[in-house]
């Protein structure tokens, strides 16, 4: 289904080249880093300012054609595959770090700054934007997921860091939401309701992010427990103990096996936390001999302590190099991605359900989490083709989702819904998807933003 | 305008003696704390379940009456008057703690439950709930202003403290919004839209709490500063050093000179700011050191600090009775009460602005402030009858959210929109307001929840 030709045209005038219905364009913006699979969008535009924005949506509007934004194209749920056809607005040319504030500790930057990026841009600062999801995401897209990751058990989500928004809606309106103060209590929260949309509401085309302090004091470390139960008791026990954790992430023994393989560690084939602690160097102090008693109080032995920037380093390009370590544990092969999130007191059993799981169904998944939020992954492993795979992986991540739904916990913690878990979403918010088709209906009455993403199709 | 009798008598036969079209019940749902005034309402209900609150919902959805959400009624910008008319539904009698689950650090209660009655409930659980506007407010009431106060710059407000919500709809409809666990990517962030909308979307029924740890040691203290631009220099250094402080308040010299009548204290009449750190005893320590450096360089002195839980409490008394102080500084006052918040740096000017544009008009109104947020109030006096004097006190009102706008601050921090800020949410919002009424047409399209507020009249 190609672009309708008066909005080929109109996009054509208004972009030149940077409108594209080549076949290799439209193929590089219709990949998944997982399992899902759609065809290829109708064309590709690269916008580099809020007013050609505004100009496409208005054309795309006027000629009902869908428009899905696309950032690093790292999502793992398929969210900006072109499943209705459509334009996928590719944003990275917008990629300017617009303002830094660093008295009101904020910056103001285009959706196509990366986090590593901004991070780079803000060196010599004394400040830096701590949300971290691994991958080197665009902002703009970590904002439209609400993505966390390592960091969030300290420094919170990309909830909790976007203040404002400049927002293209589906007929081209240009809307700003939020404030550069710390707070506000004047109306509806509008950023918090773009950030987590993903592009179904309407294309963020400007970022205001809290920065923070860099910490005086930096320490990490890894260490080793004699049981997966044992590492995420430890998880629990340090969260409600109150020590002020920057990071605890937990690692299972195939996701070590996967490291020591891919990255050239030497990690006992067991499972492990590893964790960082920011602060001053007297609280780092303190907190470091908490957290030491604490996890040899629960088998933890053989902590090492990163201590040079450059091993810190080394150490967390490790955790985030996880998704390509465990895929290479089993060469071909896709992933299916679990990303459920429960209340602590039901961390340990649930681990130890899905663990079972997956082990019961003869499949290999390594598990890896942002364990002091509750967050933990399976990456269950499939081979292209293997339709019995498949439906054995999905199965497993279908039955860690009712439970996690059955404690009170979420589908998905931290990588959205996308096309992945737009099934569950019923399962999840009952009654409420309705005020979610409203919103969305009223925001978006043509359907264009992201069509077939999030919302259950009957609505 | 009575409520229509098919109404009336749907309300008594469902509520009995819970409905009331008294005129001592109406006119006591239909007061102010501050100079909004409105007739009373048509009736008043006392609903005892989520049950009854939807019933109560689809009987006023059916014959267009009005319904405004009523709490402790401590608002101070006439949320919850019933300018068009209806019932106010009195939700004090909901007020169980329905389930502390200490080992996730949460808490259900029902709407009614007020700050403190919850905090006496987990007295026993070394866990507390932070957000304190001073007020004994319902924490229903305080999720619908998305309200703040003194301790937001260190755990945050509603907004980063609600979890999860029960809500009610126009149309009877019953929802729930978010869940147990610590972080959700999972669709748009419900929870987020119905804190701080005033209970114009709907009527929140349950509220699932973040809970904090109880600190292991505690500090706090009040010290004196030469001028206020001194001690609001101290403030903006202070939070760009970093030092973690729970509580950073400030206080101009007449508010000092309120206290001092009202409360018994003895503080010089000069602006001061009241301190409070929060943390392990040996962090508290540095913490205090630090903040007694950078103070002492801003020419702060007279340090009193309050070492024992007693004095403490007394301390904190003595701020959360800021308002009827001021009100006592002029007998039979009632009050215009601002409330912009701006970005850290543009705090020191605001503040002197403002302080000039109040003794320009040839007011008196004392200013207290949670300025950690760069946040901050003035309590315009203001005798009730007399036009001009509540005319300057307006303009004085007007010309500090002016300014707070131009610097990308916020007309309101933390006491909400109401009647009062309502005439400045275009000024703010720009087009955003558009998305906002899309949002209340879509959820409420009889308009029937809470009408007049929050947006202006034209949407």
């Amino acid at each position: 289904m190609p672009v309708p030709a008066a909005a080929s045209t109109a996009l054509a005038e208004l972009l030149g080249d940077r409108y594209s219905e080549a076949l290799s364009e439209r193929e590089l913006h219709g990949q998944s880093e997982t399992f899902h699979r759609a065809p290829p969008p109708d064309a590709v535009v690269w916008p580099v300012s809020t007013a050609e924005v505004s100009a496409i949506m208005a054309i795309c509007h006027r000629h009902h054609v869908p428009v899905i934004g696309w950032g690093t194209g790292t999502s793992l749920e398929g969210h900006a595959l072109a499943t209705h056809g459509g334009v996928v607005m590719d944003m990275m040319r917008m990629d300017r770090v617009l303002e830094v504030r660093a008295e009101d500790m904020q910056v103001s930057v285009q959706p196509g700054v990366t986090r590593e990026a901004l991070n780079l841009e803000l060196r010599a600062t004394g400040l830096f934007f701590p949300v971290d999801p691994g991958a080197n995401a665009s902002l703009g897209g970590m904002a439209s997921t609400r993505a966390s990751g390592t960091t969030a058990v300290r420094y919170g989500t990309m909830r909790d860091n976007v203040l404002a928004l400049e927002v293209v809606l589906a007929d081209g309106r240009i809307i700003r939401t939020g404030t550069r103060a710390a707070k506000s209590s004047a109306g509806y929260d509008l950023t918090g309701l773009f950030v987590g949309a993903e592009g179904t509401l309407g294309i963020i085309t400007e970022l205001t992010l809290r920065l923070h302090g860099q910490p005086e004091e930096v320490a990490a470390a890894v260490c080793a427990f004699p049981t997966l139960d044992a590492a995420v008791e430890c998880v629990t026990a340090t969260i409600q103990s109150g020590i002020p954790m920057a990071r605890i992430e937990f690692v299972d023994a195939d996701a070590a096996r996967a490291f020591n393989r891919f990255s050239g560690s030497q990690l006992r084939e067991q499972p492990h936390l590893m964790v960082e602690f920011n602060g001053s160097p007297v609280s780092v102090k303190e907190d470091v001999q908490r957290f030491g008693e604490l996890a040899t109080e629960f088998g933890g032995e053989g902590f090492d302590w990163a201590t040079t920037p450059e091993e810190r380093a080394a150490l967390w390009r490790m955790r985030h190099g996880a998704y390509r370590a465990c895929l290479a544990l089993r060469p071909g092969a896709t992933a299916v991605v679990t990303d459920i999130c429960v209340p602590m007191s039901h961390l340990p059993a649930a681990v130890a359900a899905a663990a079972e799981d997956i082990h019961g169904e003869g499949l290999l998944g390594p598990m890896v989490g942002h364990v002091g939020d509750g967050n933990f992954h399976s990456q269950l492993l499939v081979m292209p083709g293997d339709e019995a795979e498949l439906a054995a992986a999905k199965r497993v991540a279908g039955r860690m989702a009712e439970r996690a739904l059955a404690v009170g916990g979420t589908i998905t913690g931290e990588h959205g819904v996308g096309l992945g878990k737009r099934p569950l979403m019923r399962a999840q918010h009952g009654e409420a998807i309705g005020v979610m088709a409203a919103i969305k209906a009223a925001l978006d009455p043509e359907n264009i933003m992201n069509p077939g993403k999030m919302l259950p199709e009957a609505n």
